[in-house]
């Protein structure tokens, strides 16, 4: 029996990100890994992400945490790029000191119109410590499942 | 009797928004109205804000209501920057179309050391649709209370 | 021009909530008011609600907040008995003393498949202090919207 | 190097919820498991927990997720029965057959004041299948953390 492979690749999510995600071009956001169950997203560090503290703000990590689990939701179903999301919550558990900040994205549920995954984020110096915890649903158009 | 009036001015806000919030500017964030009870800020439009379909890009909202609260913080409690978002939920009801977009802040409870608020966000040109609507909670420094 | 009104009656929800839904009969809930854009549910107190430090329970408000969401969406849609949440956001806010406490659900989308709406709890004796804030998403089941 | 303990047992919980958490009694609900790292609690069936469709109620799901949540508090920082739940995120995933339904509880962070942790939930026939997940603050009194 073979893995389940991911609907896109890391180069098909650049290519959507470069041309249709300008936000995520802003944010410096990379897909670092795209599996048929988990997605790895990088916002690599630029000092506009700071906040008053000298942490990440959290704009950043909510953004990070969104666009990882956009990767996810094309990676199972193919590059539905009108998939949206429905509805985000975030939990802030430590401050990120400034540098590359990254986000893991993992399926709860896929359903024929919604995909309920979590998120957590951690630095990349500690990738041990979760940063932040996101659960998201997303909503994906009809006709597009596969 | 009178009204109690915000313990920041929009000038405060702008003062602080352009020297420690840089990741605000990249938004366009604008700081509107702000008094004892309520906040409201604007994300002044620009291309890099659109996602595939042509509407506003999720992470524009998230990043437009965490900022609209934290003006609600400061206005009630001062200019302490280091209030923090410890969570935040959100969900998004419709997708707005290119143009400014509005968020409005009011506070749930405002205790000794959380700070818990809703946000609605809607189009600059139709005030009376509800796009996005969140909750979130700040964490406020000790001693910073007044 | 006349106002829309509900499409069920407090009469058709005491009776699907007496036949189908036993445990808001354990937790004492009532229907008190339904119109086509809010519902407001009533927990009669029992002393099975008070946790340490006698105030309600967290889980009686949490049920009461999503029973008048159902009750919202009922009254919205018609008897979709089988519309479900599918998710529940709740920030406690203040904790309610021994006593009847109420719900009122109103609307913040409805669309074709899904309602989402936001609710908030108060004492029946301090009805301007509310004491819990929710937001609740409910599925409704292809097919039932009218 | 030995491995923490939990700060309560089964038997000490088990006091706590007869004597001061009636609703989880009306719930049937019994902690299985404490650990210094997780809790893993029961809602032992009874037919008031079914809702239309024969599934069990969301209300039954969000009451165990919290219990559990308040189980890994204690077992974290000792017999402090007075923290509370200040906020809590749910998203049902599957309808869960009649039939008795576990929830474990683990930490995301556990900070001076706020105890953040992550609730998976799944029916006793299935343990591997996660039917709701949720996420939930608990704030701790001044003075209860050791």
């Amino acid at each position: 029996m073979q893995a389940l492979s991911a609907k896109i690749t890391l180069a098909d999510f650049g290519e959507i990100a470069s041309q249709r995600l300008p936000f995520a071009q802003l944010m410096g956001l990379q897909l670092e890994e795209i599996t048929h169950d988990f997605a790895v997203m990088r916002a690599c560090y630029r000092d506009e992400f700071l906040r008053p503290g000298g942490t990440i703000a959290g704009p950043v990590l909510m953004g990070l945490a969104d666009a990882a689990m956009y990767a996810l939701v094309l990676g199972r179903v193919g590059p539905v790029e009108l998939a949206v999301t429905t509805s985000l919550n975030i939990n802030f558990l430590r401050k990120p000191a400034p540098g590359d900040v990254l986000a893991r994205a993992s399926g709860l549920k896929f359903g024929k119109r919604l995909a309920i995954g979590e998120i957590s984020m951690f630095s990349a110096e500690h990738p041990d410590v979760i940063v932040a915890h996101a659960t998201a649903t997303y909503s994906i158009p009809p006709g597009d499942i596969s």
